[in-house]
């Protein structure tokens, strides 16, 4: 029987339930984080557990939450301790009356849960989504917020398209990450990737690779992907994967994927 | 007791819930609306689940509801036959696996339930949120979808600021809405609104005033509004409320409220 961790209990996950009411439901008024575990074992728990305490600050959530520890346990419940998974924390401001604004007093609902993680797939296709644009001007585009809603549009849309996923832009028309990761560039000796305040989600894996190589955070047009070396996408579940075609052009060299 | 309307049932508020695998709640993968009720009958009820439907469609989520009888029959069981009640009604995809991807086959979940609506308050106090604006460049940004996220950080911005609400700019800075109404100008024999193209949400009441006044649909620098004769803002629960200031701006004309 498969378990989920709601509010300091484990309980079944098909009966593992929240209220109508809850904020993170009617309003999208949570954040969450979604972490690999290999072997029963969290991966950069450390720095998934401060991401996460971060976003929820940016809404003004205070939470206390033991998150390894849970973490391992979850882990444990689910017979989940050989193979990869992926860990899935949502951290909601909790119940409250009609309206938009955080009542004076808030218990925030916190949930967790485990899934077998996807096949890797080693070359994505990607499409350059048209439909959606990340919002540069918004926080919350920096923040793993439950506001995923533009990114479900896009991912519609690359399926729809052939492709596994898709490519977002910012208002101003730069690329900013895929609907689920980030994006590096190649041109000859250099690595780049887009700031976050280009509207760019704060991956753990993007700021791995960055604090241990030698990587340019600079705006990038989407016609200079199509003369780049090479792309690669990262998240936490499915580390770095080459991009094999974006829209119509194909990508031909073998990326130097970091090592981190 | 209060109930909701909770996928056919009309259960207890305090004991209504949805699955914590529910994609509104995860990813903010639905839609909303909100309606008035006046002496237990709903008010523009077909304008409503039309946008309802539409806003749903925009997400490619199909549902059925009897709406404005299930939105009767729960008045009557909140004893909400008299006065001013606010019916919000919530739809979402349905339970997901984990990932952005919607599953093939979606069972939708269907809450609606009400509460009394707020004090009617004439004379509104606004600042323009400085921290978040609204995704012209998403089609998320004319409809209730639960991604509010962003109205969430522009209300608090207002409240810290001692104004009741904000209004939200686009990414090229033109004014879109506030966080729970839209916005109307009056400039000598003028009445404007912006265009939904900017970035605005698609109101009821806006629609209202459209279809039976002179309006220009028009974008609206801000400077704009410090020149204006009067501002008011409209939504489905408070009507047509003017606005007193705008940041340090005061208002003192009377605007000439449409009659709708």
């Amino acid at each position: 029987m498969q378990k989920t961790w709601v509010n300091g209990q484990f309980t079944d996950t098909a009966e593992s339930v929240i209220p109508v009411t809850d904020r993170g439901l009617t309003l999208g008024d949570g954040v969450f984080d979604t972490m690999l575990a290999q072997d029963g074992k969290p991966v950069w728990a450390r720095e998934h557990f401060a991401r996460l305490s971060y976003n929820a600050s940016m809404l003004g959530i205070d939470f206390t939450l033991d998150f390894e520890a849970i973490a391992e346990t979850l882990l444990e419940q689910n017979d989940a301790a050989q193979g990869r998974y992926a860990v899935r924390t949502t951290i909601t401001r909790g119940s409250g009356a009609r309206g938009l604004m955080p009542p004076d007093t808030v218990k925030p609902t916190i949930i967790m849960g485990c899934a077998p993680a996807p096949q890797k797939t080693n070359r994505v296709e990607l499409v350059i989504a048209q439909t959606v644009r990340r919002n540069e001007h918004s926080p919350l585009s920096k923040i793993k917020s439950l506001n995923y809603g533009d990114n479900i549009l896009a991912l519609i849309e690359a399926r729809d398209k052939g492709a596994e996923d898709a490519l977002m832009l910012n208002g101003a028309g730069h690329v900013c990450c895929a609907t689920a990761g980030n994006i590096f560039v190649q041109e000859q000796d250099r690595l780049l990737t887009p700031p976050l305040d280009d509207g760019v989600l704060s991956g753990i894996t993007r700021q791995k690779i960055i604090e241990s190589h030698d990587v340019t955070e600079e705006s990038i047009a989407p016609e200079r992907l199509f003369e780049a070396d090479a792309v690669f996408i990262t998240n936490s579940i499915q580390g770095l994967r080459q991009v094999k075609r974006i829209d119509h052009t194909y990508f031909q060299k073998a990326a130097t994927l970091p090592n981190i």
